[in-house]
């Protein structure tokens, strides 16, 4: 699949939420409104190489600046192939207080990438200075010393490193599915030893290249930011108002988790259902529909 | 007074139009639209210094990144004192084809600067390509070589640059004001020889630290873009949600030209209101009355 | 190969040239300080994908910020493989006046593209902007119209695609240096109609993912910028003070064309030796022997 | 002072060392070198506004990309004027493997800012990484939430902030000189607890816009990188290279400390002398004479 056809090509593509991210079928207020309309603070995209060995990672592709007007983007997406995409557009900060202004740079822009691993994540840590001394110092010092930037889900991805039992060697989806309830674990212990009282928003994604983990969790009553997954055997970008002449590719047996669905018109077919528990297996069915990831679940792919 | 004064403080000040701009009272659909709401595509400020001569023009900081994740605006909004202030949020293109990336760098930035001119627009002449090398062609050299961007606005600076008699010595408000008319005139005249039938938007705003004189045109039965002005004796930057906690500051005899007023509160008090023709005075009244420029005039401030 | 095992690996690799360029061995004094030491004004990587018709021509990766502080450089270098890349550091304007900045930004960085065609220059019109418009007045519209930046380099582009009788099919290498070579005499032709006796120098490099040819040209007794070449069937990155762990990759029947050796140690074995004609088939030989291109002569490289 | 005057219009300024920082009269090899070359990763410059309050303290404008290609310090430069100037070119890393990418962003450029004071760093302290988190732990709260970066000068700045037993009180030059001895100690003592024997480099610069202490540190039989500084009642910008037509503006009772001397001409008259103690009185004399800060010394510079 090439890095456009979910990235760029579709109407409601990634390219096309950096701009204007308000399309959640399916949820209410106020929690869709967890996902900020204008994605303007950084984009990136890690994509694993079909002949690379898994463990050399993904290649990763940042910039700090708007998605929209960036002319790389449209080059590596009409051009790369990759079985395995992540794609993310950051809106830094909460816009609270616009006159301390979000740190928008290259290192704190998502996805993190250590090793064969690549995260990124959605949702936050309330008042993160007061517990991150503490969290690095639970960290190993390899974790820590490859942070290089200064958010939240830097450090939530170094303490997955840290709670991971080898690094170095390929795990099972579940593994990587238990690590991350650990980490969460962890960060709600930190905000409590330090009073911290509002909700932690953790939709994270997490990858090896072969197996995807995918959370949806937020600590209290309201509801998580969206997330959706979708899967089936005959995946064909849907070009909307793109308009794009290139034909559609087809796909086969693969599954998209996003924030917002990937078109538009086919909204009205969601399907919320239970994922009972994570590890789940995923029934193949037609694409169009998007199915909402239940609150406080995680979604576990499988690869090969 | 600060550049922040107007540029960072008040409710919807520039830095909040920057993600933002949706606020246009008195201005119905559709023309309102013009206006687009996210302008991430760039900022730019000129102000005047009170002791350094007019002739060599503006002190000009440009950036090709979201204004609202800046922090050099903060600082210079914060300490820097100008009598005569413009700033500009830049949205590029027009967000048709995504496919098509606008050109966002620093050179097509607001204001633009020649000696002692600075000069910003807010609009576009469609299908530019297609007459930008008559236009290059009617130009006096030094214009020309003074263009470092591609923007149809920056072309239209260096035409009103060609028309205007003698850049080196001041000028009276009127001179400004005719030669802003045949450039437009100029403009109209390439559209009809290249057969281009759609319809530009003028709203332009250019200064020689002395004298200010906005245009709010175009050529079609519709709206251009909205264009406000208040004046008064008594301006004092009204905290919305912005709550910083610095003290307002008081000025007087000034006049504030905008494309959205910087209050929301006050903003059913908007006055619309006849300037029956370019030059005449202004009225001097109380701040939050902002009055929407008709269609089609120039608001000529003269200054001492 | 990977893009890495030319602008990352090698000790003088292009990564190493955007800090210090100044390894031109054979050169004399003066022309070899033609190559500016720090090419610290952008960067660019074109790259043909191995199953990608020719006709959707490179995919292209540019910043206009110094190569050897990018992160993503470091990335696409490692994953991304080629059977045809273009690489570029720039060394923008020739820093005789600081006080008239360069203009940096994305669209003035190379290889420029249009349609199966990717391009790149080293060296530049003296007073470009007095026949700039004259030049633009010689291209037809297509070609103008595609011109994004403000560079002499890409306006030479546009003229060579002007010149070329069919920009959408496939042509031979000889007529790629036949219409590089009309472009010349184009460019030659408008420096005598305005008066400007200072050289031109035209390093350039064209390819449409088959064939390459490149230029080292100046019309006057002094030296152009370096350039060399080095084919062979044996290449490998040979690492040098960048000591990166990962092994060397071999390749074959592969040419390299360069403005400075890719090896340090190397460079006493350079040859000089005069290339007759445009087209003259190139020896196949061991690598480590960089030939200079004679003063005012193409490299054409013939593809399958 | 024009801001200009100190850090573009000298042959030998600020934007003329971030592409060749070469010169270092009076200092011999091989601790010459310690300042690198090339300070193209950002540029930074933070002024006091003659009428405002110093607890405000300085206004900064910073940029991560090179300051030779950066329009808006032209502007800057030639239009603000301040009584107390600090700028700062960066060189990030040591540029020992250029595949693992220093880091180059807005966060990590000098100076740094905290309430009144003003901070920048020339040097290093060798494997910050391994410290990083027992330096963190030292710090008050207040000095570690300031911390939006990732480089061991910043952490330097934030120590300080710690060990000044009141940040929100004008202080001696004489505190703020005791307060950086004691800084060094602490980071000597971390260095000794986690075994790192290699030198720091601690030439730091801190001014509360009031007073300007500056010291010249390396704990190592070798010299720490070049410091200069001349005094003067008739300081006149005298233009080299950059042959700018304005002219020269006349100052006095300045004192100017620099890393390399502004002017190339006069550099045989340097003077090298003994500083016996922190805080001794400087002699006002003619300004071309340069003199080198000696090893292990504070320059405490008073003001009223």
């Amino acid at each position: 699949m090439y890095v456009g056809d979910i990235i760029i090509f579709p109407e409601n593509a990634l390219l096309s939420q950096s701009r204007n991210a308000c399309h959640h079928p399916g949820v209410t207020d106020p929690y869709g409104k967890r996902n900020i309309i204008v994605n303007g603070d950084g984009f990136g995209v890690a994509w694993y190489c079909e002949n690379e060995p898994r463990e050399d990672g993904s290649c990763i592709f940042k910039i700090h600046t708007p998605a929209w007007s960036d002319p790389n983007i449209l080059n590596i997406g009409r051009f790369v192939k990759s079985p395995v995409i992540l794609g993310h557009v950051r809106a830094a900060g909460n816009g609270r207080n616009p006159l301390e202004p979000v740190i928008v740079n290259f290192q704190n822009c998502h996805p993190f990438k250590y090793g064969r691993y690549s995260f990124m994540h959605n949702g936050g840590i309330p008042s993160f200075e007061l517990l991150k001394r503490d969290m690095c110092n639970m960290m190993s010092y390899d974790a820590f010393s490859g942070i290089s930037g200064g958010t939240d889900s830097e450090h939530i991805f170094a303490l997955f490193l840290t709670l991971l039992d080898d690094r170095d060697t390929a795990v099972t989806a579940d593994v990587i599915a238990e690590t991350i309830r650990k980490t969460f674990c962890g960060v709600l212990t930190l905000c409590r030893q330090h009073n911290i009282n509002t909700a932690c928003s953790l939709n994270v994604c997490i990858t090896d290249g072969v197996h995807i983990v995918a959370s949806r969790y937020r600590n209290s009553d309201a509801e998580p930011p969206s997330l959706y997954y979708a899967s089936g055997t005959d995946f064909s970008a849907e070009l909307g108002n793109f308009r794009h002449p290139r034909s559609c590719r087809k796909g086969g047996k693969e599954v998209i988790i996003t924030s917002s669905p990937l078109n538009l018109e086919g909204c009205d077919n969601y399907v919320y259902e239970g994922l009972t528990t994570p590890g789940s297996p995923l029934q193949r069915e037609n694409f169009k529909n998007w199915r909402l990831i239940p609150k406080n679940t995680m979604l576990v792919c499988t690869g090969r």
